[in-house]
């Protein structure tokens, strides 16, 4: 039984051992998640994704440093990062990220930071990140940013834990057909162009323009004899002005240009969630989502302690000399004919 | 019931429907690829992963023309080429892929193409790529090149499939230290600098050898005074001259620079794999992760079932009213207290 007091007072020696915990899959760890869950749902999760060399580590501590000093006026907001590394699942790629990251953001007690790469399953590591992120959200941490490297599903998953989802891209990547994908257009809340003071900004300001312009038919726009045209929404337009719609904004992190910007941009869409409904709709789908990823790893470990090693070993034999095939194997495995 | 003979003599509306039947996760799909799976065993899979922008597309297009053309007096050999793209869950990115690639193999009755999109979870995305290299196998395809876009968990996963495994760079995107990751290195069997006619080139070599360099301790250097030095190999000699050593081979995909002598490096994987007894360790790590994915999957669909829709949907509101953690939930869920 561990004690929740010191973590829901924001200690941050007790919620640096938690998080090791919840990393590690403890039962100490777990109890200790279903304890503060009720203390759980305040926090705005902010992902962050995009391919690797767009500069979101950048970018994140940026916005970090941001929510620390706002220039408006309000108090600063206490601050955590989740850094989730899916392709590093074996070594400290994650520990270099935290000393390259830290350098603006060092003895700031409002900041936490913490870095996780895969050490099992991916399932493994959706899991870890929904706790961290809940420990962080009842530890009074009113931001938590969820930067997650890359562009794949994996990714596109742990971003489906955030209420406001980042895209982040580069100049330069774009020339590439598989470098901007639908499937990130339709999880983005806000489109960044990072390295926005390099050559060939342009181009990718048009290409993710007319990604846009197909994804959100409010605003399509089409060329006709060679003229952009406007079209006339196919949605009710007041129904369309309830609806978010992604616009791209230019950042160079290095020097912090257009972050002023686009933390406006993150404060509206999150009054936006609030507004119209859609925060407790994506608290649902994110909690619903965390939940069948749970249950799905829960499963296969429980169900492989119902088969000994020799057992196991025995089928898989049959499978390796083509005996038979992996999809009959995993019927009758199931059917407990072994 | 299919008739499978169709499938094993190659003819191609057969394998078209087939590989279709697998994506839909149809039973008879499933019957089939029982049935062919005997069949199965005889190609050479080739993996080819990599961050977006590296142009690994049109990578796999060069090989699969110099496996229809060699330069050696052998004869062709049939080239299946499944392109797996889990970035784009929604639309039809894989459709796009096909026209862009299929330019300089048209109408070549010895190449089959054939793009998958993710439909549904990454678990269901594994399986069908397995089944459909199953299917190409058991056709007859010779040399299976399995192109899986970024380089998150996911596509690791999917390049595990895979006998040799290419890891394609391009100049450009290493100045971010995510670009280049262990994880991915792990996993490496041959590494290829693509679009080596680019500025930086030496700067991608150099970052690339010295993680090979961390990787692979037989040929570890190190820099002592300002020198590089070679270290002594810890593994003994003879030991070490029978481990497979990635090495990297740079390619200009667009008009074919190094693709020759990366089609002699991969030949000469595969004939290490043969010899040193690795190429059948490999296969059973390949059956024993697609047996176990497919347990995964099949384990939450069958559980599903067990419970109505209502009970699951009261069971997720008291985890929406935070009345219950999603941990606890799942373990009254799999001891049936709904």
């Amino acid at each position: 039984m561990i004690d929740i007091t010191p973590i829901l007072s924001g200690e941050r020696l007790a919620l640096s051992r938690l998080l090791t915990q919840i990393e590690n899959d403890t039962p100490e760890g777990n109890e200790a998640l279903n304890q503060l869950f009720p203390h759980t749902g305040q926090a705005h999760l902010i992902g962050v994704t995009g391919a690797p060399g767009t500069g979101k580590s950048s970018l994140v501590n940026r916005l970090a440093y941001a929510y620390r000093h706002p220039d408006d006026g309000q108090p600063p907001k206490r601050v955590a990062v989740v850094a989730v590394d899916p392709t590093s699942p074996f070594t400290g790629g994650a520990v270099l990220g935290d000393r390259v990251r830290m350098k603006d953001l060092a003895g700031d007690p409002g900041v936490f930071i913490r870095s996780m790469a895969s050490r099992g399953s991916l399932g493994g590591l959706a899991k870890s990140t929904a706790g961290i992120v809940q420990a962080f959200d009842a530890a009074g941490f009113e931001t938590i940013l969820i930067e997650t490297v890359g562009a794949g599903q994996a990714e596109v998953d742990i971003a489906r834990l955030a209420h406001t989802t980042l895209v982040v891209e580069a100049p330069g990547l774009g020339d590439d057909i598989q470098a901007i994908k639908a499937g990130i257009f339709e999880i983005a809340d806000i489109l960044v162009i990072n390295k926005a003071d390099r050559p060939g900004v342009e181009n990718t300001e048009r290409a993710l323009r007319g990604m846009l312009n197909l994804a959100h038919p409010v605003r399509r726009v089409f060329q006709h004899h060679g003229q952009i045209m406007e079209v006339q929404p196919t949605v009710d337009q007041d129904e369309a002005a309830e609806l978010w719609q992604p616009d791209i904004y230019k950042t160079v992190a290095t020097d912090g240009s257009g972050i002023p910007d686009l933390v406006t941009a993150i404060t509206q869409h999150q009054a936006y969630l609030e507004n119209s409904g859609d925060w407790v709709r994506r608290e649902r789908t994110r909690l619903q989502t965390e939940l069948e990823n749970l249950l799905r790893e829960t499963l296969i470990t429980r169900w492989r302690k119902q088969i000994s090693d020799e057992q196991y070993q025995a089928f898989l034999e049959s499978v390796f000399e083509r005996q038979i095939g992996p999809i009959e194997a995993v019927n009758k495995l199931l059917e407990n004919k072994f």
